[in-house]
């Protein structure tokens, strides 16, 4: 079989819809992103932990937004023993198992945090995947509110860690209000538990849908672009329009606090209160449920304001909602402000890269007594693209080390390996005048020609090569030929290239040294671009 | 119900076999040991790149030695369109079909490493796990041996990076050899190909059951303590002595190398050529794969000797085996030569930590050219129980920051926490002398009194706590206790107790200071203990 007539049964080399690959930009830049935000939840007292990729299914339970499809959004198989195992969809349901397994060792409340990789069996679209990365804090056995506000607190520090100062709100609800509303409406009781979970959900699209997508799916339901129906909630035009009425009167208060905050006017608290829906004679005021949760706002709001986190960071507005199903509390969700432009070229607000809440439940799935819990994740690929947009100096490739390419002029003999490796190994060892790993040196150990060879090492981004062919060997010297002057001169125009100005450059660009001399002629290249 | 009468419903918060939990010790130390991996592989030149943990399942290939489980090794699902999916079982086969699929864009030779679980759906045991963490690099793209040196040199360097230096040996074989070896005793053509597979893995086994075993396993099989019985090669009497003649030529040789390299002889020409097993009129003597294996080898080792890593550091040791079936070439192992007891309270060498090898064939299952490639991988479980067993710094966990706990006399009280969680978040701000982060600090969240708080800040390992009761907080100060001078007094006897310096010590264990002077209390207790 020739090269040219590839045989028919080769395997064609692709990946399952909605898993990516990552090259070496993005991983490093991730690597220091995931290091900011390990150092902002370690500060806080938060301990590391880490659970397996694979759970039992029952064990994880079933709290997905989505459920539209069979296997309810998780990948799952059977053991050898015919139990059901799953990969996880979040990383609090294994945290749940984790502290109710651990429960009488670890120290309690119990702080930690926790980042890794997640997987959803759903339909992948842009910017949807079937396996992210989520990054996660939690306090596990604290019921008081004051873990909320830590929450929140901790939530906004680490976003000014990242760079994001005055690019982010923190948004604070309470489960509590929502379900107050609904019960309000006739939406109460345990007959209702579906259907108020498809009412939470359509509040939820109002970024993303606006209000008459919203009003659409609290009634008969909505027609995608695609064609793709969703049922509706199926509500009364009066229950919709109480709800739309609530949600407008939530939207007015945020508005009006994002605005004295932009005019630094932080801690007024008249516009600060102004989220309060439980108006003496308003559609709400009796709501037992919706006191309560504004009771558990207050206290937080109050806390975070005595600490200095004014309106310009966090936020309380009952027009928040988390997807998943088992929040039984405050919530919480942290929205970037800047704008950018969407899918279909327009310019929007960012939007949510991080949020949580209390789950009060979950642990108690275990054991015996109630066991609090609050916490909340961070989106990590979503905020990667969001440093991105600002330019982030965390997510800029420019951060490592300079590479010099060791070149293998005399490739097709052997016996001149051991001196370009001897070279190769120097550089790797060299350190700059802080003592610090000079560079990454790399030997090109293919078979191509000289020519190819240079290709490779500006393929490789190498800052500059080093040269030895025969007749420099034999005059014991290396020649180093910096690679990002020689591209400027090589693009100069021909009048230029003929003058003596650009003939000295030349010289800069590609010189000779005694061997002993390849470090420091390294150096004197990589100065010259650092 | 009542607390003490748990439903029946309640479930089990369990783990599947072979899955486990890190806590923050183990996280963090794992963190630090890989930051120095991969700063080594970079130095090499190596980029990062992450491939997901699903692959199609033909695409990964059966290469996993121990199939003796019909869904062999890997676990897997069904897509949605059918097609079956896999959790990837090493990090080779998806560089290789990463690589197929992003040929052209790649610079050649292409050097990347990766870090990232692993899965295989096997029986567990001790040290035995269904997910693993592996750390790979690989040179894709370059056919000389000279690439295959610098995996050996790379693995080397790392090991000393590791603070394992005089504490490792890189072995090197070439597949070439041994199924040269195999092919002079009669196991030679594609009809012999799966009895020459069992026969390379009863060799591998030689360290685990030692000649008599690996003896059993040639020929009819042999029997484990729990009764279980391995299938043999079957092969005859004579075949057999023929391997274990050869075996047991390679490792008296690895001996004698052993030997000289501890007496410092790390150089010696003689030694160093006696693993080779082509002696005139030998058994051997005529196989051409033996002598072709054998002309590799020897390139490899003068690279090795020329670049200065003598025979304490990279030795030749033809009774290598790597159990993965797509491997070509040269392999490589690294072995741990210090002792530690094994699970039957032998003392034995550590053993394998990472190990690989050339495996030309798997990117051209998908690709119509061959594409040659040769790396290698290291367990990383396995290196961390051994950094572990040698007490290495790198895994030591007084690396981290101390920790302060800010305890809440007045958890009652909601009007007092942002008092605390004020003081938390000063001390989070407070840096040290050099400008460097002073400590974590963490706000006791719970709901418990006094002494509960202590115990939870002695459980957390805080080297001091922070008080302030109602007393203080009208007096405009708090009080500070040193957890390790206070613990090391109260163990005191009672002479020492009643001692004036006792008592001195005893003021300086708890002191009380302004409100402002809360940071400069805690940087004394801190220094102490620094």
């Amino acid at each position: 079989m020739s090269a040219d007539k590839p045989a028919p049964s080769k395997l064609k080399a692709r990946q399952p819809r909605g898993f990516v690959d990552r090259g070496p930009a993005d991983v490093a830049a991730t690597e220091r992103m995931l290091a900011v935000i390990r150092e902002s939840f370690s500060r806080y007292g938060f301990d590391p932990v880490e659970t397996p990729f694979v759970e039992y299914t029952d064990a994880l339970g079933k709290f997905l937004p989505d459920q539209d499809r069979p296997n309810e959004g998780v990948f799952s198989f059977q053991d050898d023993d015919e139990q059901w195992l799953s990969l996880r969809y979040d990383l609090t349901a294994p945290l749940a198992r984790y502290v109710a397994e651990n429960y009488d060792a670890l120290p309690k409340p119990y702080r930690s945090y926790r980042a890794g990789y997640v997987f959803r069996n759903e339909k992948p679209g842009p910017g949807r995947f079937r396996q992210f990365m989520q990054f996660d804090a939690d306090i596990v056995g604290a019921g008081s509110v004051a873990a909320d506000a830590e929450i929140c607190m901790l939530a906004a520090d680490t976003m000014d860690a990242l760079g994001l100062k005055g690019q982010y709100v923190v948004k604070v609800n309470n489960r509590k209000v929502l379900d107050g509303v609904m019960e309000a409406i006739g939406l109460g009781g345990e007959e209702n538990a579906g259907r108020r979970l498809t009412v939470l959900r359509a509040i939820d699209k109002l970024d993303k849908f606006g209000p008459e997508g919203v009003r659409l799916l609290l009634g008969e339901g909505r027609k995608d672009e695609s064609g793709d129906f969703t049922k509706g909630a199926g509500l009364e035009a009066e229950q919709i329009s109480g709800l739309l009425e609530f949600i407008n009167q939530a939207e007015q208060a945020a508005a009006a606090m994002r605005t004295a905050a932009l005019n630094g006017d932080i801690f007024n608290n008249e516009i600060d209160q102004s989220y309060f829906v439980l108006k003496e004679g308003g559609t709400f005021y009796d709501s037992e449920l919706c006191q309560d949760g504004h009771q558990e706002l207050e206290a937080i709001r109050g806390m975070l304001r005595k600490a200095g986190f004014g309106m310009d960071r966090v936020i309380i507005d009952p027009s928040v909602v988390r997807g998943l199903e088992y929040y039984t509390g405050p919530v919480y969700e942290v929205e970037l402000t800047f704008e950018v432009p969407n899918d279909q070229g327009q310019v929007v607000r960012f939007g949510s890269v991080a949020g949580g809440g209390r789950y009060d439940g979950l642990v108690g799935r275990f054991r015996p007594e109630p066991v609090p819990a609050t916490g909340f994740s961070i989106g990590v690929s979503r905020l990667y693209t969001a440093l991105k947009a600002v330019k982030s100096p965390i997510v800029d490739a420019r951060n490592e080390l300079p590479l010099v390419v060791v070149t293998a002029m005399d490739n097709k003999s052997p016996e001149f390996m051991p001196g370009y490796q001897a070279m190769v190994s120097v550089l790797r060892q060299a350190k700059d005048d802080n003592g610090k790993p000079l560079c990454r040196a790399d030997l090109y150990l293919g078979s191509s020609g000289f020519n190819a060879q240079m290709k490779y090492a500006d393929r490789r981004g190498a800052v500059c090569a080093v040269i030895q062919g025969s007749s420099e060997r034999d005059a014991g010297t290396v020649v180093i030929k910096d690679l990002i002057l020689g591209a400027e001169l090589a693009a100069a125009s021909r009048d230029v290239k003929d003058s003596a100005e650009h003939k000295a450059k030349q010289a800069e660009a590609q010189f000779s040294v005694p061997v002993e001399g390849l470090v420091a002629g390294v150096k004197t290249v990589l100065a010259r671009h650092s």
